[in-house]
């Protein structure tokens, strides 16, 4: 069942029914959204705390307001617990936008929904404090957190947080590699504010640039924008930016209008190297029609504020190159809080935080962990390989047949997903494929050894989720569905069985369900990555765009504000005011 | 014709035909707003420069795109000069609705229009810098401009210009009248940017309020929002926040909702005091009701970041307050530049830049001033009265009759519009009146002595006008009009009479037509004097606030803006994310 609904639940197959898909989208509220409803639906009546025989609820303490913890804070049940939310920022930010905002097309405000709106509508059961988590205490169960709210106000930011359950959903931050002067002279973009920073950087360079002081070689430097990185942000942001310049700069500012230049640096040999190769050939060539500047294979070494200097890979070619605006857009990097917190429970040598299958935190009891800041760390079949075999050995023969390996398939299957990956990508339909032996004939029983040697390639098959906004929603989802049935599922599990040890896991292990990733090029066109290796590209895809972002927005308010923004920009075009 | 004007052009009369000017200004852009066509028309085709035959165009330089300096660029035939605009920001704010800003009613974005949409109707007739004036060298008739964009750009943003003709359309600053403190801790409310920075502090306040780790004490200070000022500003501002907190705030903040206060410090005995003093009454009684405490009679010594001092006038009582939010809204000062000028043209002593009442510097030929940032200093009639004698008493008799004034009363009214006021103000009818002696007999003839006598409290009734959005637009209107005209009316004047000297002035004077002023006052209800001593309050008024507010947008885009974020604002509530 899980196997097929990978195929089944996919939003969209083929983009030539992108129009019908529209219409449902924006009536219904749409498929991948939130549904408000339902939130609603779970939440139930707060339950009194005030009776005494009633015992104290576990105290739940939830890091962030991002895309994990808000889908978290969505589904769950909060009166089962006592919430507590902490989070820098006082609202949830629709970042796939971003790269819109940083040209007007959408407004900043349209894409955020504050977090009391939400908080609101649980009648109590959740407390938000807009604060910054400097410590989680893991030996104390306790968060230290203070608030970065401005220092006229009166009375102490600092306090600490008991918790019985902790949901670290902290996100990560910009990676620089530790590049001289990236901090002090890029932008990046992760978060509103950035967005909103570079829309007016942009008008400051065409502004800077027409002032009648400025020679014309001046001009051209203010008018250079790079983009580090040519992931789905930066390649998403050159397309904004070229089409911002078409469509309104090129009017607002004609005397400049030839100094204009984009470039995009990626180390690696093509943009967009995590789509399909067809969408980066065809991004790569809209780019070049475009007169969007691609160099690919180059690291970039330092930047100060005047120059970007980079490399070459394949020369070793040393190039610096004047600019009017960089954009850093190149991956994520651990928070120092949660790096701490690896030190502390032994997994200061890891690069980020490991969860298991269930997004425990490896070594944590009682901590969990969600999206950017943490990674899945799967459990390998070679590690219990013994396990399994003595598990489907039933009559201890010391040998396994394809029947005793199916009665314990299910299981398997949903413990170890590579093992499904495996057979999948190998095309193999029958398991007594498995069985054959070196010379490809098969065999009615194989023994320990033989059957090592059969699993022993697919542990390749583990990847590492990527770190996107699809996957930490499907993470919140799950562990608030998770937390929701703590109780019931405890009595009667619902997990496959331990191979190692005896019983069953309490719950279902996390796993991801890919819908496609988007990667809007401009000038109303998109290439997309749909499940079942489906790609679409050109206007038609764009659309689509269009209509499951609009969609997948938190709101109402804000599907309403997205959607008037578009149409706003398609009647008046871009604001270019500095504000 | 110009006294019934001032009777006719009103736009409304009484608020219980709003409903009728709702639909006329939403559907035609109302009679207000400035007409895109009209300025359109007025433009015409971009006369060619580069036939050498053509002599050079005069170079006109605009400081200032806020009312005045959009006004004048709007109506201006901008073909007919070289056209120079120079402004720190690259887009006109409607600042009327800056408290609607503060909390989100209204988006900052929607308030604002680029200057350069403007410029590029005029298809290069404008140029546009975004720069500040630094100095005006009216020796050598340049401005020196510096570009405060970002250093991080190249080339110098130093630059200066040359006028043949100068619009001084700078504004003023806010006046702190010293008051310690005030510059460092108080929010003002002149710029976009500073209703954005009281949006996100207003929240400020209420997230650290919330905090678990403040006293209640501390939360009742961070929650004490003080407005100093009780102008039509300040008094908005309150408003707004107190419906803000109302409709909004209380259901996000429950805990601290017993909290919040509002306070509205007020020097003068009254609050919008330059309104009706039937106006003055319902806004307290309201405020009252709604627990905004007024505070009149007060004056501020000191503001620091937890305290504000003041001074009780009545009893001399120092008492000191803690606040939140201290949002200082009391009057304006001159710009240190303008300062510098008057300096230079020997109106150092005086407290605003003067003109006369043609709007042109006194003391400059070349200079013209309009808006806030300058004052008429209107000609009084005893100044001139044996020159208007002389000019009336045409058989040279050495009397006056009725008669005789009858023949320059029309050139008497333009040039002194103090002497229709004051026959308006003492319900006199017949000019027969003033002949009458001290025992109230009819004289047939005056002599120059008596004429004094009858004219000399006529220049009491010369009042300054007031420093707003309308006085300023109109101006720029009228200054645009003469430029337009520039060449016609100097071979045909059409101004009134010359009493000292001969002949005509070229235009007519200035002359401002007062259409009203509006006081929102929260809960859907305002207050509004309309031309004619109408006065208008209540939820009607606020009907009419709405549609008139509308129709004088700009531009069709700001005012679809505007009326979607009120439909937002109704169905959806206020955005309180604080970005």
């Amino acid at each position: 069942m899980r196997f097929a609904s990978f195929f089944t639940r996919g939003f969209q197959r083929h983009p030539s029914c992108s129009k019908i898909l529209l219409l449902c989208t924006l009536s219904g509220g749409g498929l991948l959204s939130y549904s408000e409803s339902q939130s609603e639906s779970i939440t139930g009546p707060p339950a009194s705390n005030t009776n005494s025989d009633v015992p104290a609820k576990k105290k739940v303490v939830v890091l962030g307001t991002g895309w994990g913890g808000t889908s978290f804070l969505k589904d769950l049940n909060a009166s089962l617990y006592d919430v507590q939310v902490v989070s820098p920022c006082n609202y949830f930010a629709f970042t796939p936008l971003l790269p819109s905002v940083t040209c007007g097309t959408v407004e900043a405000r349209s894409i955020v929904e504050p977090v009391r709106n939400m908080v609101k509508k649980r009648k109590g059961d959740i407390k938000f404090w807009e604060a910054e988590c400097l410590k989680i205490d893991h030996a104390n169960k306790t968060v230290l957190c203070r608030s970065n709210i401005g220092n006229n106000l009166v009375g102490s930011g600092e306090f600490s947080l008991e918790y019985d359950y902790l949901v670290v959903a902290i996100g990560a931050q910009v990676n620089t590699f530790n590049t001289p002067g990236v901090k002090e002279h890029c932008h990046f973009l992760k978060e509103v504010e950035d967005a909103q920073k570079i829309r007016r950087a942009v008008i400051d360079c065409f502004e800077k640039a027409v002032l009648p002081s400025l020679s014309d070689e001046e001009r051209r430097t203010n008018l250079h924008f790079v983009v580090v990185g040519g992931g789905p942000t930066g390649v998403e942001f050159a397309a904004e930016l070229h089409d911002h310049f078409q469509e309104d700069l090129v009017n607002l500012y004609p005397s400049v209008k030839d100094f204009v230049k984009i470039t995009v640096i990626q180390s690696g040999d093509h943009i967009l190297n995590t789509f399909d190769e067809r969408i980066s050939l065809f991004a790569e060539e809209k780019f070049g029609r475009d007169g969007i500047k691609v160099q690919t294979g180059c690291r970039v070494l330092s930047v100060d504020d005047k120059n970007i200097t980079m490399k070459a890979k394949s020369t070793g070619e040393i190039c610096s190159v004047p600019h009017g605006l960089v954009i850093w857009s190149t991956g994520i990097a651990t928070r120092p809080v949660v790096r701490d917190f690896m030190e502390q429970i032994g997994q200061g040598k890891r690069h980020v935080l490991a969860t298991n299958e269930w997004l425990r935190v490896k070594g944590c009891e009682s901590v969990y962990a969600i999206g950017d800041c943490s990674s899945i760390d799967q459990q390998k079949i070679m590690d219990d390989i013994s396990a399994i075999f003595e598990a489907a050995d039933k009559d201890k023969s010391g040998t396994l047949t394809v029947a005793e390996l199916k009665d314990v398939l299910d299981d398997i299957i949903v413990r170890y997903p590579q093992f499904e990956l495996y057979l999948k990508s190998k095309h193999i339909l029958d398991l007594s494929t498995l069985w054959k032996d070196s010379e490809g004939n098969y065999r009615e029983e194989i023994d320990i050894e033989g059957f090592k040697m059969a699993l022993s390639h697919m542990d390749s098959q583990m990847k590492s989720l990527p770190a996107t906004a699809q996957v930490a929603s499907q993470q919140g989802e799950y562990l608030a569905r998770c937390f929701n049935r703590m109780h019931q599922c405890e009595e009667h599990p619902e997990g496959p069985r331990r191979f190692k040890g005896s019983g069953r896991h309490t719950f279902l292990p996390f796993r991801y369900k890919h819908f496609g990733q988007f990667a809007p090029l401009g000038g109303e066109q998109a290439a997309a990555e749909l499940p079942g290796d489906w790609v679409a590209m050109g206007h038609s895809t764009q659309w689509l765009w269009y209509s499951v972002y609009a969609s997948k927005q938190v709101s109402w308010r804000t599907r309403m504000l997205v959607i008037s923004d578009w149409t706003r920009r398609f009647i008046f075009g871009r604001d270019s005011s500095r504000i």
